[in-house]
């Protein structure tokens, strides 16, 4: 007869997955027994309290579809999603940060240098910079995966006055590794908070804001996939991140230009908006 | 700008929830997020890591509704259920147990010395004892709420073959506490395994049964609510319960009796089962 009580029950909880046949699922499930207890016994988890969070995953599957998973945003807003990119994240190379629920595959590829300003309206931006390998030498043969909000802080997916694929594409450098777009400028937008992450976004005394943002997903062979996003310095919820996806070498300046060559080149108004960013890769082995 | 990295994203999300209104929220929420990066960071949590325990949420999610919780099955199986019990429970008083999803309101109210068993095949036996205080005085005026599977491993809402109501009721016990009745012996059942939480079973390396139960739920003004359950010691499960619910206290001898009164009183055949539990009852304070 097991003698179960508060304290012994880790252990046999533990131990009912001594038989799990793969290595790595009795290590993670120990784990996640050993945590989840913990918790419990640290806070002397109560019946209501519960009650309260089965309820919230309740609410949770209610409001997940194939649209929408209300589990990735409380992940999100739990730091969890940015806490598993941070792990991934290798020393020198460009950091991590959060995929989102907007990409999407089939984006139109465009060249280099190409304008997704069309009938968007909002502040010119040029974007260029470099993908680069941990030496600084250019990478050949990336692929730039891209997606942005409109300057009202919707894509296009959600918002049926954009033409589709607005404000994405792909792109593939030359052998310089050099990339280069003109957009207009993202805005800052606010997760869902209609469902119950939303309410414990409210009862936690938080908000639901995302700093405005770029994302890019920079695919080479050889290099392993690196999924970011790029942050206006100056945005007014750049330390406040609802997901916890900004890093400080993430956030950068949107410097005012003049430049009358770039200006002609790209046909952009004087003054614009520039962001210069260079990417660096790891190597497929070192990021796992 | 905050220097999120790997550890100090932690913070980070503690701090945002920083102006939380309530301080029990607050305090509840800081350690869910610090055990459950932890948890992230002894691992190392990969990426497809993180993706499965998404879509482990995701079909939960898809299987959970009105009748079928697939959440606290989970809870159930990761013994968080019966540590919760276990937290509430007050040292001399009856060990606590799950209540499990088959409790309803509104069971039969039968007087002391009932019989349940009526047309149920299987084993007879008597089940009795007292409802006493800590001092191990009578408590007046308790009622107790009883329910059970057949001998078949099913309870009545699962068995359209069952009538309603079957081997479930209310009973309130005199002045002396005692209570008393007969049904048959409960068998070991299967939990749901047909969901993500049966893969998850399957997985590590574990069965979904439960060993035979009686169900008790027993009130009294002045008292904390008892919601227990009374496991035969000798059932084959008794050490593998897949919700962590035995307790040795709980594991009671169903003993062969052939006592010629009982049987006569009870109209029993000869020999019969005897289960002679007492409860012990918190006062209410105690347990909070």
């Amino acid at each position: 007869m097991q003698g179960i009580d508060r304290n012994t029950i880790t252990d046999a909880v533990i131990a009912s997955f001594a038989r799990a046949q793969d290595p790595r699922m009795r290590e993670v499930l120990a784990a996640l027994v050993r945590h989840l207890h913990a918790f419990a016994r640290e806070i002397e988890l109560r019946p209501e309290e519960w009650r309260a969070g089965i309820a919230f995953l309740t609410a949770a599957a209610a409001i997940t579809d194939e649209r929408r998973n209300e589990f990735v945003l409380a992940s999100d807003i739990l730091g969890l999603t940015s806490l598993t990119d941070l792990l991934q994240s290798v020393p020198g190379a460009t950091e991590r940060s959060v995929l989102g629920p907007f990409h999407a595959e089939g984006s139109p590829l465009l060249p280099v240098g190409a304008s997704l300003i069309g009938d968007n309206a909002g502040e010119p931006v040029l974007v260029r910079g470099r993908v680069l390998d941990m030496a600084g030498q250019p990478v050949r043969a990336a692929t730039i995966d891209f997606w942005q909000t409109n300057a009202q802080g919707m894509y296009w997916q959600q918002d049926p006055s954009q033409p589709s694929d607005n404000l994405r594409f792909r792109m593939q450098p030359g052998d310089d590794g050099v990339y280069a777009f003109t957009t207009v400028r993202p805005a800052p937008y606010t997760v869902p908070y209609d469902g119950p992450v939303g309410a414990l976004l409210r009862a936690g005394g938080r908000h639901a804001w995302r700093p405005a943002h770029f994302h890019f997903r920079v695919l080479a062979e050889g290099f392993a996939p690196l999924t970011t996003e790029v942050f206006p310095a100056d945005d007014p919820y750049i330390d406040e991140d609802a997901v916890f996806g900004v890093r400080a070498s993430l956030a950068v300046p949107f410097l005012k230009s003049d430049a009358a060559d770039d200006a002609a080149r790209y046909r952009l108004p004087r003054p614009f908006s520039l962001v210069e960013f260079d990417f660096r890769m790891a190597p497929v082995r070192s990021a796992q």
